[in-house]
């Protein structure tokens, strides 16, 4: 590992370059083909080319940069993830994968393989601009619809100097090999377990709800409890359940983020209370049995104090497995489950796909204090050259 | 009480003639020294001055019609309530109590007791305009400091065409006998009882304080349940805390009513939950020891989920009991405490107070649907003669 320390050093110096081009001044942000895109693209495309690399930007805005195999009418393995950011980001989230990849091609420098690698940034995950994410990996597997062209992505990629109606060309190539993409955990996990790597097996499903208790505003002062129908504290008891319920079911997580009590003032019992739910597991049949048993105890929970609830499934989504062949060529690293969505998510219904983590310190992300450390970069290194030649050897 | 029935109907077509006078078309919003109180006055005092009485509004706003006695230099018997709302009242809520005044003034007409009998339309009591309540029953105490008339209470009374200089002079006369108020219950146990009327005994304490507990925000998906410290998850079982000890409690009721969940998003865990906190009863040692414990459940709830928590007292505002003697006279009903302060709280500060309550219907009040029943305003106006009559043979 030792030998890919200055390289790390280097991800990292040019990820931090690369979060000064930004939307707004002293922070992070960087939306679906904003101006400051411009400049990433141009970066990135000069340290591919000095790699050696054949660089384009297809017209879904994605920055491609291909590395020759060692023969004509290789297949091709991508290596990607996501140039775009959140509000106020840290300079990791998305880009170090991207960073990580040319830095391979550059260990390899003249090496070829028995297929070709394509690094490819895409143009979109966070879906801020538009509130639609995956915009770049949808387009890649050839999943762009009408719908999410009329919110206005066909103006942005004619704004950004593209043409919209080539964005059919950004497909990835029919003889592709597989998918690759690290990124940074985004949580606590492998920081506490003190590990630097981790490989991704699955990718959560994901179930959303909106659910609505509605009671009965009356005055703090002159209502009995007996003769209340609080529907916040009905809501109080529901977040209880709803955590229980997680902390029951190994590997489950549900969280109740967004509580809007209506009217809101502190002499007046809550008539109303609508909250979000969000349940993750790497199951589907765990997930969806677990919104059932919450669906019941929301039922009972109002029931039994003279309350209505209105439950409105917002999501389901089934888990999504990476390919267990490609992600053996990763090495024996800590398996665990992505609770957030990640452009592998996407890929991985086209062809095979890998994922691996990098630690993230203190588990923050989405934030200017996200950060990531040397030695877990090197270790990524490592393991991604690993990981290239365990699948030219198997290729060859 | 057959008797009294043609004069509650009235009494309840006055109020509702009364409500018509609006800041807002199409509801009753009508705030302290609003435009439409002129009119309110205009009608009440022709009624009172139809009824014999001498008719003032002092400098404060309060209209004022006396009665008077059988003989001179008599103490004299205030009967009153408020004629503000809240926006969008019902017609009811404060206003019923001067109507019913000014009907037993009708009902004894020429008939004089050995005290004089002054009704007083009390010009605010809500708190909407100025966010200060009572400022009609405060100025009738001698209650009125720099700081309430900072607020603009002064231009207000000088744009109603009064002088507010000369609110000192709105003070009750030093040989005042008591106050008597008839107010809607603006709670539902008198018609859960299925009663018409109760005696108030007590106007409860009330704290109240607003409570912060603050965790991580943090992403939804990629934090397991066991490295959580979720703000809102923690809120929920701290007012289900607060309700617990207050159901175990006979008497105190404690509401949470406003609760701010940031960041507020369904993908994030809330990192801060800002919440209110209302409790009261009438026995101030049941009160402050209940929050006692609650602020140590509180510390509890928030150390053991790894929280810092915020409590900021807001209000220690002690239970006012109505005068036993005068009370007595209201005859053999119902007892009861109030929920809600009233002008009576204010009152009772400087003379011997007695309150009824009339039946709230479904408990609705502060409402459009607000209502009373004739039948119950016939038996309020029975035992407001009853009361006059008693008062009258004990003074004799």
């Amino acid at each position: 590992m030792e030998r890919f320390l200055s390289v790390a050093q280097t991800v990292i110096e040019r990820c931090r370059a690369l979060a000064e081009f930004t939307e707004e001044p002293g922070f992070t942000t960087r939306t679906f083909l904003s101006e400051p895109m411009h400049a990433v693209h141009g970066c990135l495309r000069a340290w591919m080319e000095r790699a050696g690399m054949t660089v384009d930007v297809d017209h879904a805005g994605n920055l491609r940069g291909r590395h020759a195999a060692s023969h004509p009418n290789a297949q091709r393995l991508y290596i990607g993830s996501h140039l775009d950011t959140v509000p106020r980001a840290g300079a990791f989230d998305g880009i170090l994968g991207v960073v990580i990849g040319v830095a391979l091609v550059e260990i390899l420098a003249t090496r070829r393989m028995t297929f070709e690698i394509e690094v490819i940034g895409f143009s979109e995950e966070e879906g801020v601009r538009f509130g639609v994410p995956f915009i770049g990996s949808r387009a890649f597997i050839g999943d762009v619809d009408d719908e999410l062209m009329g919110r206005g992505v066909g103006d942005a990629v004619t704004a950004f100097g593209l043409d919209p109606t080539r964005i059919p060309e950004a497909q990835a190539s029919p003889n592709a090999l597989g998918y690759l993409e690290f990124h940074i955990e985004q949580g606590p996990v492998l920081d506490s377990l003190n590990l630097p790597l981790g490989i991704v097996e699955t990718i959560v499903g994901q179930s959303r709800a909106d659910v609505t208790f509605e009671g009965h505003a009356n005055h703090a002062g002159t209502t009995p409890m007996n003769l209340r129908h609080d529907a916040l504290a009905g809501s109080a008891e529901w977040i209880s359940a709803v955590e229980h319920e997680a902390c029951s079911i190994p590997g489950l997580v549900a969280t109740v983020g967004r509580l809007d009590v209506s009217p809101g003032a502190g002499n007046v019992i809550a008539g109303s209370a609508r909250a979000s739910l969000d349940l993750r597991h790497a199951d589907d049949n765990v997930r969806r049995d677990a919104v059932g048993r919450l669906h019941g105890a929301t039922r009972q929970i109002a029931a039994s104090r003279g309350l209505t609830v209105r439950w409105e499934p917002r999501l389901d989504q089934p888990a999504v497995a990476m390919d267990s062949g490609l992600t053996h060529l990763l090495g024996p690293h800590h398996k665990m489950t992505s609770g957030a969505g990640h452009d592998a998510m996407i890929v991985a219904r086209h062809m095979p796909a890998a994922m691996l983590f990098l630690r993230s310190p203190g588990g923050i992300s989405h934030h200017p204090d996200e950060t990531v450390r040397t030695q877990d970069v090197a270790a990524a290194l490592e393991t991604g050259i690993g990981f290239l030649e365990r699948l030219d050897a198997r290729h060859v």
